[in-house]
């Protein structure tokens, strides 16, 4: 194999599909990058079995082969040396010749035909999405999934397609996030992809309105993004029916200021830091909400006016909770469902429909 | 004790005398602020005994009084709350009240007589130096302190005025960092200040020419910055005579681009990572430096351009020895002064004489 590359392009490419490499398997050739070529390209492909990534790039290739090379030291390599073409030639014993200017750099590669094979999609696309709204649809439901792999679907985030809506959902037990998109397709899915994949997915894609496509099979999903490919297995097993979980019903409800409310909750945690319980309590009378919070440290009072409709109510929660949900949200008002203290908390955008968060209120003793 | 105070003056004190606060020590008043009122202003300090540093910050005070509060809380609570005017007020139950705007927070304080007095220092100035330069000075120098405790003398920087010079020299047994400037006075001083203090006196200093005052007294150094003074213990002990150290005389001389040696350097280094020895191989020979270092991985050679003027030679070293002094170097163009493969390697400017960086070779096993 033998093949010439401009630096900056092989380190883009690089990076990209080592965002599927993660250093730690105990299968070798898993933390390396296959390097194929094909034609006037290369074709670089990172995997962890999980989830694989592959993307094409520009090269001109002077002598056709396949190689897997470590992923870390090649990529720490190319992005040291000048930005310049960058000259790569399999020669004796197992190794390839990395020539950049007056740098050369000799290394050990391994077979590339240990590297395991992907899964074959067969690229029925079943729907494409703006990058920036899945990006954004992304974001807005990652952080709500189960961290630890106690119930392992809950690590994943519920994709979902039915009406002509794409919902995507996250809830790990305490909250629930749920962003819905209008999206121009007849069919019905329901899969749920490993939030670790869709971590990588959100980084690579970017703020503009080019398309992704999707495609899925009963065990994988597939992202087309430009040049770049992203299979990920699907988790198994069946995601909770999150629609019984949202009340549809409410008592009360407020509007506040999105930040003023962000902010106020963030100093009345300060105090709840101490003892790790994060308690924060709301006091809603009228057009005035008093949040409170209290520790062997000391005691915080935030008050903030707000709009009530309905009863006055007391009720306590976890305020990383609410903090996650109101750092995330972008409008600049937010409407609160509430209907006692021991029943959830449903917050929403003002003005746009595209999102539900569920907050799960903390069960005071003296309730 | 009463006062208002502007949140952004009052959070850069907190962030001033925090630099002396480890947080990690067993006396909890040590973990404290100590804010004292001093007519229209007042005066904040952290301590760890070690390093104590004292901040005067504009202030209305109502009502005279001193007290210690929790660092980390009360930078904290500071932090978040909204840029405006601060009102603190001692209450019952060893407590401060904080209100701003609608932000109400109750702290326990500590006893501010628990709080250890300064050193008295006589401030008799001894010299003044502009800060950019002293900045610059910690910065060349401080990366060349020994880590570990084995010789606490070592974890220090030496101050030496003589000749109408400031020297300071940091060493670790392996390679040596001299910064030298100009300093009308006459004294002479000769005291090692522990690496911790002028790692933080480096972060106070600014970018500019205004004057830092430093006094001296048999055990302690003191730095006065603006309103802001920073006492700190010096190191006991004889420092290593490092004139003796640094050879006068070379066999050869090379002249290098300092960034190009750098980024070859910092490539060779890649290959030596693996086995952690980071030793890499300079074969110097008339116009010619080849840089060479391999490891299980493969191999890696360098190739650059310099002005050779002795005979040719070979030599090896830790690459990270100099990747350190190359990186914070400043000029274009570094002079290289070696006399053997065993003998000490010297880097200077071209054309500035204001620093020395010594670096011991490694002695290859088939020397």
């Amino acid at each position: 194999m033998k093949f010439t590359c401009q630096k900056s392009i092989l380190q883009e490419g690089i990076s990209t599909v080592q965002k599927a490499i993660t250093g730690k398997s105990t299968l070798p050739i898993l933390n390396g990058i296959h390097i194929k070529t094909n034609q006037n390209e290369l074709i670089l492909t990172g995997s962890d079995i999980d989830l694989s990534i592959e993307t094409k790039i520009k090269s001109d290739i002077i002598e056709e082969g396949s190689i897997v090379i470590d992923a870390k030291i090649f990529g720490e390599i190319i992005r040291k040396l000048d930005n310049d073409t960058i000259h790569i030639d399999t020669i004796d014993n197992n190794s390839i010749e990395i020539v950049c200017n007056k740098s050369r750099f000799t290394l050990i590669h391994m077979n590339s035909e240990d590297f395991p094979e992907l899964p074959n999609i067969n690229e029925n696309m079943i729907f494409s999405i703006p990058q920036n709204i899945l990006k954004n649809m992304i974001r807005g439901t990652i952080f709500a999934t189960a961290q630890d792999e106690t119930r392992p679907i809950l690590t994943g985030i519920l994709f979902e397609i039915k009406d002509k809506n794409l919902n995507l959902v996250a809830l790990d037990g305490y909250r629930l996030a749920l962003k819905s998109e209008n999206l121009d397709t007849d069919n019905i899915i329901n899969a749920v992809i490993p939030g670790k994949t869709l971590s990588e997915v959100s980084k690579i894609l970017e703020e503009n309105e080019e398309s992704v496509n999707i495609t899925f099979t009963p065990n994988h999903i597939l992202f087309s993004i430009g040049e770049t490919k992203i299979i990920s297995r699907l988790l198994e097993g069946e995601f909770i029916k999150y629609n019984s979980i949202i009340p549809e019903e409410y008592n009360l409800k407020i509007i506040a200021k999105r930040i003023v409310l962000l902010n106020s909750i963030e100093r009345a945690s300060l105090m709840g830091k101490d003892g790790n319980t994060n308690l924060i309590k709301f006091d809603i009378e009228d057009e005035n909400m008093v949040i409170t919070s209290n520790s062997q440290l000391g005691m915080v009072r935030e008050e903030l006016n707000i709009i009530l409709q309905g009863e006055p109510l007391q009720i306590a929660f976890n305020s990383k909770y609410l903090i996650d949900v109101l750092k995330i949200m972008e409008e600049d008002e937010v409407v609160i469902e509430l209907s006692s203290s021991v029943s959830p908390c449903i917050i929403k955008n003002k003005n746009t429909n595209n999102c539900t968060y569920l907050v799960l209120p903390v069960r005071l003793v003296n309730n």
